[in-house]
């Protein structure tokens, strides 16, 4: 049974299926274009906590009992959580499952951290060593600007090449089988550095992360980008996507028709966020809320789902260090 | 084929084997208790690196090419490595990897995390996702306190409930089969926060999780305490170690005679590093350094190995938080 496929690649026997999917976003993301698809829509940033950090841990909180709720099991019927998100030491995912008595496994993997976490639990699930597993991201445009770059209230100019950090969380439910999104394969990202620098242009830096764990999708499972029906990258932008495009073309792919980025979809244009948005949320709000839905209604039947992630700190930018970025890839069917 | 046991454990068919460990420490950890047992000690904390964290990044690296060479491996060869450390965005794992070309997955448990990624290693290996595994963790002691606490410079006055975060990483290489200490279950921690809020203190705050933990283990597996050479926790300290036996005789089971923590072994008494090590590196280095060795001498034949996390952030702390934690057990076979 071979489920080693190449250099990077896994291939599930058995796929473990997303049953459910839960959403939360703030006011501005239910704004958006996909509002429509949200579970729940925040009246404000702060969802009745009294810091940025604190409402983040409250959206993980809820999207991990609501997935549950969804399916009608209890948290003792969860065999295991990974979480993560992009404040330091994991605070949101931390302090959000704290109270939720779960097997808890934490993951770091910046923006990426939802297909991270999706392709470690499918090997979980699949290889019998959990019954289901919720994976849980989540990112606070506030408590996300304030850690990483400058604290909104200094109203510091963003240049056109930077992204908005999503508020948001999603929370996907795997079990071994029943009605949903098959996790069919799933590629593991190398880490991959450009020497791009500015923290405000992290589209172009993840951009060759994407195009290489793409191309090693593609040269692992021997499918083609035509084999699937979208191919979504989670926040590179519209930089990234445009620079991810001419990667592929130079490799002799064309993928600009059935290629989106996740952080195109979910603010309206006269919302003006510049590049795009970003953030753990932003692959997770659009799959638990829209993509999740669409696949259901089976509008989509095939996914390229491609986590993207930025794996740089202030501290290493302070010190002159380049972008270090990864993508991990899964494939979602119905 | 039973795979999962009881509420968090995961017993391994067939047991995925730590054929090789590499260890490197700064000079401080090289004078002491196990100073012979490590593969390289730095002349100083810098390792020829301009900055604590670039040099936190080099032990990282170093570490995962010394395991591989030990072995006869080239990067080429392995199918993924899983790191993690204390630093913001794990940039000690991500820079330190980031010229190895292998498929990365990022961990954050705090200093319970090469006990979190020996277990995810173990389910990737045994379920046939992966070949090998390298896991790899750091910790630094100077970037730690200035992320965490004061930077060293200020000459904060320590009390003596805190403990030493210790400079140096830790790597096993995890393969299907062959010599070396085979990984025959696993207990994933659930989050338990008592309500201790003092970071100084981080012994008094992880006691719990590991009682949990190590709890859950003996009901799940069955086994009992006297089934083990020896339990070892990752960085309890004086002061957690003393409240663990204290709790675990509450619940009826005497550990004082083959429990010790690994924080209590690292550092001579006259180092005086008050209530212990902690860090990542704490039980990395215990396991890959002395451990490794002392049970391919089959003078210990049988360890549970119980890494220990306090997963607060400086921000949970200034908002008054008290310090979630969680505890990840790995047993240990010769």
């Amino acid at each position: 049974m071979q489920k080693r496929l190449g250099r990077q690649s896994i291939l599930f026997q058995l796929p473990p299926v997303i049953t459910t999917a839960a959403t939360i976003v703030g006011p501005k993301e239910g704004e958006g274009q996909l509002g429509s698809y949200y579970d729940r829509v925040m009246p404000d940033d702060m969802n009745n906590q009294d810091s940025w950090e604190k409402c983040e841990s409250s959206m993980i909180n809820w999207t991990v009992r609501a997935a549950l709720q969804k399916r009608g099991l209890s948290p003792e019927q969860l065999d295991v959580v990974l979480g993560g998100d992009l404040l330091n030491q994991l605070i949101a995912s931390h302090f959000g499952v704290r109270d939720v008595s779960v097997p808890f496994l934490g993951l770091y993997g910046a923006c990426s951290t939802m297909a991270e976490g999706i392709l470690l639990a499918a090997t979980l699930v699949d290889g019998g060593y959990a019954a289901n597993a919720v994976v849980v991201v989540s990112s606070h445009h506030e408590a996300s600007e304030r850690q990483y770059r400058f604290p909104n209230e200094l109203g510091v100019q963003r240049p056109p090449t930077a992204s908005w950090t999503v508020t948001g969380a999603g929370a996907v439910l795997l079990e071994t089988s029943g009605s949903g999104l098959r996790i069919t394969s799933a590629t593991i990202g190398k880490i991959v550095d450009m020497g791009i620098k500015d923290p405000n242009n992290m589209g172009a830096a993840m951009a060759p992360a994407a195009a290489d764990t793409l191309w090693a999708h593609m040269q692992d499972t021997g499918r083609m980008p035509a084999d699937y029906d979208m191919i979504y990258t989670g926040d590179l932008g519209q930089i990234g996507k445009a620079l991810l495009i001419q990667l592929m073309t130079q490799k002799g792919l064309d993928i600009s028709g059935n290629y989106e980025d996740c952080g195109l979809l979910i603010y309206r244009p006269e919302q003006d966020v510049h590049a795009g948005a970003s953030g753990c949320a932003s692959s997770a709000v659009v799959l638990c809320g829209y993509l999740f839905r669409q696949m259901q209604a089976k509008k989509l039947r095939r996914i390229l789902l491609i986590g993207t992630g930025s794996l740089h700190s202030p501290i290493s930018y302070w010190q002159k260090e380049s972008i270090p970025c990864i993508a991990h890839a899964v494939s979602l069917e119905i």
